[in-house]
C-alpha cells in the first residue's frame, strides 16, 4: 500500500560538483583503481553518547537506481568547466552504473564516533560520485533517529509522535524525519506522505483555526466528534483551557483524549486531568505538544504531570540543540597495479585509520553492550564478539532482503535495551569503549613512519 | 536549460494529517466559508534583526499543480480514522484544486517579525490543506536566505559559495539551501542539481581523497590541471600545506587559485599568499573553507587574512546557530452568511491581529528603510509608502510572471542596500519599527472586548 521515496531517475546530479570534476580527471588519466571509502562520524552531537544509525534503505535504492539521463548529460556537457574534457567521459556517464560493493551496519544499530558504519568498495569514480548523497542521507536520518531515541527515552514508555513537518528543512526533510524518528522509537507521525510511502502510522488531531472556524468551541468539538466518533482527540486550549476541558467532557465517555498545546503544560495538565476525571473520563488521554524536547519531557514527568502522550516537532526534526551531524567519507584503501595501498590521515585532530575495517561488538554476561573492537575487515573475529558491518550490495547487486520499517524500529528498541543506561543519560556524556586492534594500530604506525 | 523542482503530482500528501481530518469535518458539516490565513514569523532567530523572504516560487508551483492522485485517495479511504467519513469527501478530493488567492511579498524582500508575509484567501478546506507545505518551504528557505545574507555581509564583497549539501537535512534540503543561499547573496553552489534545476552557477574544486589517489601531490595537481586548464583551483592541505602551495605554483601562471580547508586559516592563508606571490602568482585566489560562518569570516577579514573567496557549508545550510524558523499560519478572517468575521488571538505572548492585512514600507529621504506600517488590506495607502504584499494567484490562476532566480538575487542585494547597517550587525539585535495602524488597533480592541 505504499511506494518508496527514491526510485527511478533524477538523483544523479544530487551531488557536489567536485565529485564530477574529480571523476573527469580520473577518467581522462585512466585512473580506475578499486577504491574503498568509509563513512564515519567524527564527533557525536552535544550531550549524545551514542548514535542510532538510519537512512540506509534510501542509500541502497539510490545506488541500485543511479543513472544519468540524456538531459542531465547534456547539461554537464555544456558547462564551461568541462570545455576541455574529452567527450568519451560523457559516454561513460551515459552508461554509468554503481557496480561496487556496499557494506553497512543495519539501520537501528547503535554506533559511536569514529566507527566505520558504511564501507564502499568500487571503481574510484563510482565510489566518488555517490559521496554527497550518501552523506546527506545518513547524516540527517541518523541525526534525527538519535534525537528521537532520546526523546522517547525521556518519555519513559509514554508514546511519542512526530509533529515536526512544518518546521523541518523543507517537505522532504519532514518525510525523512518522520522515517528517522519512527526508527528512533516514535510510534508514528503527523506526515501523511510518510504514512503513504513508508507505512508509518499517521496521527492527527485539529488546529486552533479549526475551533475558531465555528461560532462556539463546543460546536466545533461536537462536529469533530460526529466525523470521527472512534478517534476524537480535541485541542482544548484555543480560548480558556479549563473551559475547553469542560466542553470536551460534554462529548462523553467515548472521547479518546484532549491535546494541550501551550506553555505551562505541567500545571495545565493537572487541572485538565481533574476535570476529565471528575466527569468520569478516566480513559481519556492527555496529549501534550508545543516545542517539546527530551529535557522538557523529562521535567514534565519528574513533576508528575499527567501527560499520557507527547507530540514532538521542531526540536526533534531539526535536532535543534545540535542540528548537524559531521559524517565524513574517507579514502582508506586502493588496489593498484603495485598491490594494496592503504590510505590514512595523520593529523592529530583528524587521524583516520587505514584499510577496510570491521566493527566487532562484545556483550557482557547479561547481554549488555560492553565494548567494540575495530579491526581490519579480514581479521579473525575476536572470540565472543559479533561483526556489525554486513554486505548489502555486491558488484552492484542487492545481496539481502531489506527489513520492513517496523522491523527496523524493533531492532532499535532491542539494541537500546542492550545499551547500559549510563550511555542514555540526557545530560552527561559517557564514552563507550572502542578498542583499536593491535594489527590496525601496527598498520597505522607503519604508514605514519612511511608518510610523515 | 533547467526544470523546476516542484511540478506534477505527488505533493498533496505532504501535509499534516490534521489538515485532512479538519477538512473532512468541514466538508461533512457543509462549512465552506471563504477564509483568510496569514503566515508570519513570531520571533526572529538569535542575533537576527531582519529576514530575507524566500521559497515563494516553490509554493506557487505547488498551489498551481496540487492534485490528489487515485492511489493517494485510495490510501486515505482505507485509513481507519476515515472509517465514518462519507465517501463524497473523497470525490471532493479527487476534484480538488486550489482555487483561491495568494498574496505575498516578493522573494528577496526584507521582512520582520509578526509581519504577514503570505496571505491566502480560499475556501476553508483549500486554505487548510496547504498549510504544512507552505510553512516548511517558507520557513526553511527564509531561514537559509537570511543566514546566507549575514555570511555574505561578513565577507564584505568577497564571494561566498554554498558548499553545504552533504550536511543539509537530506538531498532536497541541500538543493533548497542552494537556492535560498543564492537568493541571500551567495554567487553559487557546489550542488549540481541546483544548477540543473534552477540555473544557479555551480562551483567545484577537488577533495583530499583526490590528492591521495595519486602517488604524489604534484602528480595529482598536474593531472587536474590537464583536465581543467582554465578553471583549476587546487586543494593544497592534504599533507603539508606549505609544500602543497609550493607544488601548486609549479602549475604556473594560469592557476586560478588554491583552496585551504583547515583550521587556523588565518595564519595558513598568510603563508600561502607569500608562496604564491613569491612565484609571481599574484592573480591566483585563495578560497577558504571548513566550518565557516559569519562570525569566523568576520574574524578572518578583521585579522587581514588574504582569503579571497569563501566556501560555506554546514553552518549556513542548517542555520546552525538557530536552525528553525517559527513561521505560523493563522486564521484572520472568515466570510460567513452573517458577514465578515474577524479572527484574532488575545493571549499576551501570542496575540495576533485580525483581518486581511497589508504592509506599507516607508523610506527616508536617502532611500533607506525607515519603518513599516501594518494596516488592514483595504486601508488607504499611507502617504509616501509602498505596499509590500502583491497578488500572485487569483481564483487559482497565476497573475504575475515570476522573476528569474538571478533577478530575485538582485532584488535581495538592492533591498539590503536600503536596510541601514545597524540592522545588519552580526552580534547585536536592533528592532526595526513596525507600526500598527490606528484602525487595526481599534479592530483588535473591539474584538478583545467582544471575546475576552
Amino acid at each position: 500500500m505504499y511506494d518508496k521515496v527514491y526510485q527511478g531517475l533524477g538523483q544523479a546530479l544530487k551531488t557536489d560538483f567536485y565529485e564530477l570534476t574529480m571523476s573527469a580527471a580520473y577518467f581522462q588519466n585512466n585512473i580506475d583503481t578499486l577504491t574503498t571509502f568509509e563513512l564515519f562520524i567524527r564527533k557525536l552531537p552535544d550531550n549524545r553518547s551514542y548514535l542510532v544509525f538510519a537512512g540506509l534503505e534510501q542509500v541502497i535504492e539510490y545506488l541500485l537506481n543511479l543513472r544519468f539521463t540524456k538531459k542531465e548529460i547534456l547539461f554537464l556537457k555544456r558547462m564551461p568547466t568541462f570545455k576541455y574534457v574529452k567527450r568519451d567521459f560523457f559516454d561513460y556517464l551515459r552508461d554509468f552504473r554503481f557496480n561496487g560493493d556496499l557494506w553497512s551496519v543495519p539501520e537501528g544499530t547503535i554506533v559511536f564516533e569514529n566507527e566505520p558504519i558504511i564501507r564502499v568498495t568500487a571503481n574510484i569514480i563510482e565510489a566518488q560520485i555517490i559521496e554527497t548523497f550518501i552523506l546527506s542521507m545518513i547524516n540527517f536520518q541518523t541525526l534525527v533517529a538519535t534525537k528521537a531515541s532520546r526523546v522517547v527515552y525521556a518519555a519513559k514508555g509514554k508514546p511519542v509522535i512526530d509533529f515536526g513537518s512544518r518546521r523541518a528543512h523543507g517537505p522532504e526533510a519532514g518525510i525523512l524525519a518522520a522515517r528517522a524518528s519512527y526508527i528512533g522509537g516514535c510510534i508514528g507521525t503527523s506526515n501523511v506522505y510518510a504514512g503513504y510511502k513508508f507505512g508509518i502510522p499517521v496521527y492527527g488531531t485539529a488546529a486552533h483555526s479549526y475551533t475558531m472556524a465555528f461560532d462556539s468551541e463546543l460546536e466545533s468539538f461536537k462536529k469533530y466528534y460526529d466525523t470521527f466518533p472512534e478517534t476524537t482527540v480535541l485541542l482544548i486550549d484555543t480560548y480558556d483551557i479549563e473551559e475547553g476541558a469542560r466542553n470536551a467532557v460534554k462529548i462523553g465517555q467515548s472521547l479518546k483524549g484532549v491535546r494541550i498545546d501551550s506553555d505551562n503544560i505541567i500545571e495545565k495538565s493537572k487541572k485538565v486531568r481533574r476535570i476529565l476525571d471528575k466527569a468520569g473520563l478516566h480513559n481519556a488521554k492527555i496529549l501534550g505538544s508545543g516545542d517539546l524536547n527530551e529535557y522538557k519531557i523529562d521535567k514534565i514527568l519528574k513533576e508528575k504531570a499527567p501527560v499520557d502522550m507527547f507530540g514532538v516537532g521542531t526540536e526533534m526534526v531539526t535536532s535543534r540543540d545540535d542540528p548537524a551531524l559531521g559524517g565524513v567519507y574517507k579514502l582508506v584503501e586502493q588496489i593498484t597495479d603495485d598491490g594494496i595501498k592503504y590510505r590514512a590521515k595523520f593529523s592529530i585532530e583528524k587521524a583516520t585509520y587505514p584499510g577496510k575495517k570491521q566493527i566487532f561488538r562484545r556483550y557482557d554476561n547479561n547481554g549488555m553492550m560492553k565494548e567494540d573492537i575495530l579491526t581490519l575487515a579480514n581479521a579473525k573475529k575476536p572470540q565472543g564478539t559479533e561483526p556489525l558491518l554486513k554486505n548489502y550490495i555486491k558488484n552492484g547487486k542487492l545481496m539481502k532482503k531489506l527489513p520492513e520499517l517496523s522491523q527496523i524500529r524493533n531492532t532499535t528498541v532491542r539494541n537500546l535495551k542492550k545499551l547500559p543506561n549510563k550511555y542514555k543519560n540526557l545530560y552527561k556524556v559517557v564514552h563507550f569503549r572502542v578498542k583499536i586492534s593491535p594489527e590496525l594500530k601496527r598498520l597505522f604506525r607503519k604508514l605514519q613512519n612511511l608518510y610523515t
